[in-house]
C-alpha cells in the first residue's frame, strides 16, 4: 500500500527543527512493508494544509500526518481533515479522562483548552498517546486510510511502535517486509563503483542495489523485499556474494561498524601494538583509533609533530632527510613512522605528512598532498595521496586513508 | 515570493538518512527574506517526480531541488524538470573541463559517465560546485524559477552561501529580511542561562532571542527583523548588549566562530606557544586546534600518552607521581602538563587525563572523571570535571572543557 507523510508544522518550514520524523516513520514502515512514496510538509496555513491533503488522498492509499494535534489556536490538522472528508468532530470521554488524570498527576487541573484534544472525527480509531496528552486517530474513508500522530518525536515514536504498527500488521497485514544491508568501502570513487557493478545494477530488481557517496567511503545499499527475514536475507546474501566478487578488499566492513572499528578489530585479533606520528593530521587518526572501546589494548601512544623541530627531536626523523627533501616527503613520512615505531617500542609505526592547507601549497606539492608511511619489523610501505577540500574535508579524508592502509598492512 | 523544496532520493523515503537539507535551505531562504511554504519528497522514480514537480510549478515562484544531480544511473532530477519544462540538455563545457581537473587532481581519469554531470537545460544560469562534480543549475522559465542543487549536505551549504543567495538577492531582492545573530557560551546549563535571561525573554518581541542547547554549549539566538541590514543589526546590537551584561565571561564566541578558533586567536594574539599531552582525549584536543588555518604558528606538538609507560618515559610524570594517585588524579594531570611543556619548549603545556569509558570507572572515580592542568612559565592551575555519556560524546565534552580552560588561562 502507497503511504504519504505529512508533517505539519511552521517551525519546519522555517528550517528550526529538522523533520526526524519523516525518517524514522518512513523507516518504521518501509520495514513493515508499507511503500512510503510521497513526504510533503506545510506549515500553521489551513488553506494550503488542505490542499496538500487533498493531493496526498488522490495518490496514497495511507496518509499518515503529524502534527497539529495540540491544545493552541495553531493546532487544526485533524480540523482541516475531517472538514476535507465532511466528518464531525465528537468528543471521546476516554480520552478527555485520560486528559484531566494527566494534569491531576501533575497536580494542575486541566487547561479548558486541552478539552479540543479528545474531539476527534466520528468513526475513529483512538491510538493511546502514553507519552502526552493529544490521542491518535486513524481514519478509515473511502478506502483510504487517514492516521493523524502527535508532533513531538518522543510521543510519536513511542504510539507508532506500540499503537500504529500493531493496528496496521492486524488490519493490514502486508506481504512483504525489506530487509537492508550496507557494505562500506574504500578506494575507489562512486563512478568507479558503478561501473563495476554497471550490469547487476541495469539487472537489479529484488533485492535493490543503493550506491551512497559518503565523505571517505561509498556505501553500497543492498535491499531485499520478501514475505520473512530469511527469505530477505538469503537474497542478500547471495547479492552480497556477487558483489563481494567485484569489489573484494575495498569493503571494509558491513552496516553500522566504522573504519576505525575494523582496524581496532584487526590489530586486537593480530595482537599488534600501534603508534602513531602526525603532523597534517593534528592527532585526527590517534583520535579515531581512540574511539574504540578498549583501545589502550593496542593504541602505546603517539606524537603529533607540527614543527620540523619535534619530527627531528622526538621520533628521530634525520636533520638531512628534511633539509633534502622537506617535511612534505616520503623519506620523511617513513623516517616518522619507523621513529615513533622505535620510540614507541610498538609493532607497527605509522607516518602521515602533507599538506592540509589552506596555505603552503607550492605547484609540485599542491594542498592536499600527503604521504602515508606504515612500519612494521621487516618493512616500511609509504603512499602518496592526493585530496581535495577545506582544511577540516581534507584532515578527514587523509585519517580515512591512513586507518585504510593500516588495514591493508594487516590484511597483507 | 513563495518557494517549494523538493528533495530527491529513496534513501530518504526509506527514512535512511534525515532530511538536513530542507532545514539548511529553509533556514537559509527565510533569512534571505523568501516565504518557503512547501517541503516535498520524493524517491529516484521519474513519473512520480514528474508530478511532484508537475504540482510544485503550479503553486510555488521558485523550485529548489536537491539530489540527483551524480554521474550514476539513479541521477536524473534535472532531466525530469528539463523534459518536463520542454528544455534540451546541451554541454557545459566549463563544468565539463572542472570535472575533468577535479580526477586529474587526484591522478585518475575522468570515468565517461561523470560527463553528463555537465549536461544543463538550454539557457541555465550555473552555481559553482567547489566541493564536488554536480554544478548547481538556475533556470528562468515562464515567470517561475527553478533551482537543481546537489545532495550531498557540504557540497549543497557551500553552493548555496557563496554562489546561490547573492544571485538570489541580486536578481529577486525581498523587502523585509532576517538577520540572525548568535551567542555561544560555555560553563552553564541551559535552565540556568534561561534564569538569567528570564525576563528579557518574556518581554522579547523584536529582536526575538531562542536559547538552544547544543553538546559542549548553550547557544543565545537573536533575531530580528527589518526592512535592510542595518536596521536589524542595530536592534540585536542593542540586544546582545544587554545580554552580555548579564553573561559576560561564558560568551565565548559569537556566530560560526568554534572554541577552537577562539583560542588560536588568543593564542596569536598573545604571542603563545602551545603543547599538549592528551591521554582520555586521544589527540582530539590537537586535532580541534589543528583545523584551525595556520596553526602551525602556535601548535609546536603533542603528545597522546595513553599507557603510563609514555607518560613516565616521555614526558617524564614521576614513577612515584603514577604510583601513588594513579594515571587519572591531579598530579599526575599536573606533571603531564608541566611535563610537555618542558619537552616542547612552549609557553603553555597542557595535561588531560580521565576516564572516557564505558570501561575503567570506579566508585571513586567513575566514568566520565577527568583532571585538566594547564601550566604555564609561573604556575600551574587544574580542574576537576565530570562529564556524562558514551565514549565519543565524553571525549567531546572534555576536550570543549580543554579549550575553555585553555581560553581562561589566557584571559587571565
Amino acid at each position: 500500500m502507497i503511504v504519504e507523510l505529512i508533517t505539519t508544522g511552521s517551525e519546519l518550514l522555517l528550517g528550526e527543527i529538522v523533520n526526524t520524523n519523516s525518517a524514522y516513520l518512513s523507516s518504521a514502515l518501509n520495514q513493515a512493508g508499507f511503500d512510503v512514496v510521497y513526504h510533503s510538509t506545510v506549515g500553521d496555513n489551513r488553506a494550503r494544509m488542505r490542499s496538500v491533503m487533498e493531493i496526498a488522498l488522490e495518490r496514497a492509499d495511507i496518509v499518515i500526518t503529524s502534527g497539529g494535534l495540540g491544545p493552541t489556536l495553531g493546532d487544526f490538522t485533524k480540523e482541516v481533515m475531517a472538514d476535507l472528508l465532511g466528518l464531525p468532530l465528537c468528543l471521546h470521554e476516554p480520552s478527555l479522562d485520560k486528559i484531566k488524570c494527566f494534569f491531576a498527576h501533575r497536580h494542575t487541573h486541566m487547561p479548558v483548552n486541552n478539552k479540543k484534544q479528545a474531539m476527534v472525527p466520528e468513526g475513529s480509531y483512538i491510538l493511546n498517546n502514553s507519552c502526552g496528552t493529544a490521542p491518535g486517530i486513524v481514519i478509515q474513508h473511502n478506502n483510504k486510510v487517514i492516521i493523524h500522530l502527535p508532533g513531538p518525536p518522543h510521543e510519536l515514536k513511542t504510539m507508532v511502535k506500540d499503537e500504529l504498527l500493531p493496528y496496521l500488521s492486524k488490519h493490514y497485514p502486508q506481504e512483504a517486509i525489506i530487509v537492508s544491508k550496507e557494505l562500506h568501502t574504500y578506494g575507489l570513487g562512486e563512478s568507479t563503483v558503478d561501473e563495476t557493478l554497471r550490469d547487476i545494477l541495469l539487472a537489479q530488481s529484488n533485492p535493490t542495489i543503493a550506491l551512497l557517496a559518503r565523505p571517505g567511503e561509498i556505501l553500497v545499499r543492498i535491499t531485499a523485499k520478501a514475505n520473512n527475514t530469511t527469505v530477505a536475507e538469503e537474497l542478500i546474501a547471495d547479492m552480497e556474494k556477487q558483489i563481494r566478487a567485484r569489489l573484494g578488499n575495498i569493503i571494509f566492513s558491513t552496516d553500522d561498524k566504522t573504519m576505525e572499528e575494523v582496524v581496532a578489530e584487526s590489530l586486537l585479533s593480530n595482537k599488534k601494538t600501534i603508534a602513531l606520528a602526525e603532523s597534517c593530521t593534528g592527532g585526527l587518526v590517534t583520535s579515531r583509533l581512540t574511539d574504540v572501546r578498549g583501545a589502550s589494548a593496542y593504541l602505546i601512544g603517539s606524537v603529533v609533530c607540527y614543527s620540523n623541530d619535534i619530527k627531528e627531536k622526538q621520533i628521530g626523523v634525520p636533520h638531512q632527510t628534511l633539509l633534502d627533501y622537506g617535511a612534505v616527503s616520503e623519506p620523511t613520512a617513513r623516517a616518522m613512522a619507523e621513529g615513533v615505531r622505535r620510540l614507541n617500542e610498538t609493532d607497527i609505526g605509522v607516518g602521515v605528512t602533507g599538506i592540509a592547507g589552506p596555505d603552503g601549497g607550492t605547484p609540485e606539492k599542491p594542498v592536499g598532498t600527503v604521504y602515508i608511511a606504515v612500519a612494521g619489523k621487516d618493512e616500511t610501505t609509504c603512499r602518496l595521496c592526493h585530496f581535495t577540500g577545506n582544511r577540516t574535508t581534507i584532515k578527514r579524508l587523509v585519517s580515512q586513508a591512513v586507518l585504510n592502509e593500516i588495514r591493508n598492512y594487516l590484511n597483507r
